[in-house]
């Protein structure tokens, strides 16, 4: 096996959890930061180590359009191009690609689309989205699923997700075809160095413990001692209606998957519907593999989600909104534009330990935004995923804690300093 | 004194000496960063200060605009508003009033101007320069000063030095007069805590212990025990005329300032010029003070400057360079966006130890310059300043050696990895 979960504590339906892949463990439920082309926007990798992230997540669609996949391939895959020695995971490119609304054309045999950088036309299959996969070498990649669109009436839904479940067929089968070459999985794990990525680069003249992974001293990788390969995630669709969700959930399952994703949903829905869905859709699921469920959310959402029993989830909403000043904080939303903080002598948020709101003040934030400068977007970002990726550890703990009922107001009420 | 300035050793001209502010100690020759509005564009502060930057330059200007000085002076000065407990030097403003060529106007009093931001019409006097730098809160303060524009013929060159030379009274009568008004010049300088910044934000609730400064081992401190004030220098002009340099250098030291800065350089006139003039004029400053080479220069200049005996120099090549994607190594400058560098698995500079260089290619760095990704400007800056603090750093170290006649190639031989 290539990926192991463990889960290690429940309250309610949440779980606690630990998912132990070939570059490293990823304590559950997790919340994965987006690294789009390989890079989350303004933050260097080493502060992302220093946050405390543990999985990463990029976009199949952009990494294939530039700098290509066979770049990356020959850089040694991900973790080797972007100097990422810890767990990463990509999307299969399907959002993306259906997000193109003018510029695509779907068949039975895949999806003809154009590119948003140049106009050029290429094409996604599940095979090609597979091999794109391979070649990127995300320790977790995605089936190649159409997204249904919303609204979408029952027939659509039905026709939209047994698509999908052909696609999941074809997918894993090329998967499990190739799954031995990923740019790292010739390599045999013993020792503590990561496949492909060494932390530090040796050819600068550093000691080799410089290569070495910081998840080391775990001592448990996934595949040590074999063959470590990728694993493929199924993606489950059915739209808004529940019953065509236990449908795609059960024919996926039947095609066999280590872990499974909730697709389709933020996509245009009322947040109370998103919630059912995914209520109803977690019934279904196996309780002992990985969920995952796509491009979600606020942080009352990533708590919300995890109660019900969610493991992994990813968004841009930290990233993005940081980039338009939107800082989320644990006395609320904080738009740092605004000209009440141009004297405002405060951290950011008082209840942060993040090493933007341990050193600036909240002036000083509000005039690198009005000033334009690009600092803003680098601290800005820092201090939302801190505060994304500290709520999940205050959620995990509450979870390992077996605290079910009080568990939203656990994590919510903070220690005051 | 609230500045001190030791000489711990000579080459030539050449000297490795100590300026010792009220917000630490600066090892001279020095590079100073650029943070024209209290950021260098892209970098945190902690970065700065692990780079090993122990003085900062900020633009009066800027500043003056945007945020105001009333807020960064609310805000405990420059050093309190970007949490930055080491040195600070600011400019007058002159330089960059001057650079509006068709917003500005010049007459005894001083310069009305237009804002670059708004075209809203601001007057900048000696005085209203003083005020300015004041309650910016500088460790180093400059004279406000007339940048003579080049060419200018004799009488142009003449007339401007003497006009700088009257705004140098007028500038250091406001100077001791109000000297002791700085954000920070009321606090008792005792114990370990810098003067209006702590490093960390105890508001957070942190130990006090995060307040030290980094520098406090060092154990001597301008001004200790003592109220610390700024200290302004004095700057000469006398456009390329040896003969006006040596006048303006010997009128500016009978008014008497702590340091000297040589003005009116790198205008547009040829290389061989700057030397020249750089050359005839450090001749005629006292060989006890600081001196100050205003906006110079390439790595090669910066090395050739320090080898006549310049202490101090400022620049924003490395920094404007970074975000052109134009790097220095020691190998020579490399132009990352290269088409060449798309695949190329090495460090960007093999000879250096930066965390750029340590972690990432030049594959990467390519990327995310060409996917226009933030990362870019911020990893390239980093190098870029890591690269001229590291040079000067080997200066010094030479200097020290007594390395006269080696003294530019063993700057330039790195060791092998």
């Amino acid at each position: 096996m290539s990926l192991r979960f463990q889960i290690e504590g429940n309250a309610g339906n949440a779980r606690a959890g630990r998912l132990i892949t070939p570059h490293g463990e990823v304590e559950t439920p997790v919340f994965m930061p987006v690294g789009t082309v390989a890079s989350v926007k303004g933050v260097p990798q080493d502060v992302l180590e220093e946050l405390g992230v543990q999985i990463l997540l990029g976009n199949t669609y952009h990494l294939y359009l530039r700098p290509g996949v066979e770049t990356v391939r020959l850089l040694g895959g991900l973790h080797g191009f972007m100097a990422w020695p810890r767990a990463i995971l990509t999307d299969s490119g399907g959002f993306q690609v259906f997000s193109l609304n003018d510029l695509r054309k779907v068949t039975e045999e895949g999806v003809t689309f154009r590119s948003h950088l140049d106009g050029s036309t290429h094409f996604f299959s599940p095979e090609s989205a597979m091999e794109a996969q391979i070649g990127l070498g995300a320790d977790i990649i995605m089936a190649f699923d159409e997204c249904t669109e919303y609204p979408a009436d029952r027939d659509r839904a039905r026709a939209s997700m047994d698509l999908t479940l052909r696609w999941a067929e074809r997918s894993k089968k090329y998967f499990e075809k190739h799954k031995h070459e990923a740019p790292w999985a010739s390599t045999e794990h013993v020792g503590t160095a990561a496949p492909g990525c060494p932390a530090e680069r040796s050819s600068a003249g550093l000691s080799p413990a410089g290569s070495r992974t910081l998840n080391s001293a775990t001592g448990s990788r996934a595949g040590e001692g074999a063959r470590a390969t990728q694993s493929l995630f199924g993606i489950i669709q059915g739209g808004m209606d529940r019953e065509l969700r236990r449908e795609s959930a059960e024919r996926t399952m039947e095609i066999g998957f280590p872990g499974y994703a909730i697709g389709g949903l933020s996509v245009g829905e009322p947040r109370e519907l998103t919630r059912e869905i995914v209520e109803s859709t977690l019934e279904h699921l196996p309780a002992d593999q990985p969920r995952y469920l796509m491009g979600v959310g606020t942080p009352e959402e990533i708590v919300e989600y995890a109660a019900l029993g969610v493991d992994m989830m990813d968004c841009v909403l930290p990233t993005r909104a940081a980039r338009h000043g939107l800082l989320f904080t644990s006395e609320g939303k904080v738009s740092i534009k605004q000209a009440r903080y141009a004297q405002d002598q405060g951290a950011l948020d008082p209840n942060c330990a993040c090493r933007v709101c341990r050193r600036y003040s909240r002036a000083y934030l509000r005039h690198l935004y009005a000033a334009n400068e690009v600092l803003a977007q680098v601290l800005n970002t820092i201090h939302n995923l801190s505060f994304y990726l500290d709520t999940m550890r205050r959620v995990r703990h509450s979870i390992q804690l077996g605290e079910e009922s009080r568990f939203l107001s656990n994590v919510w009420s903070r220690p005051k300093p």
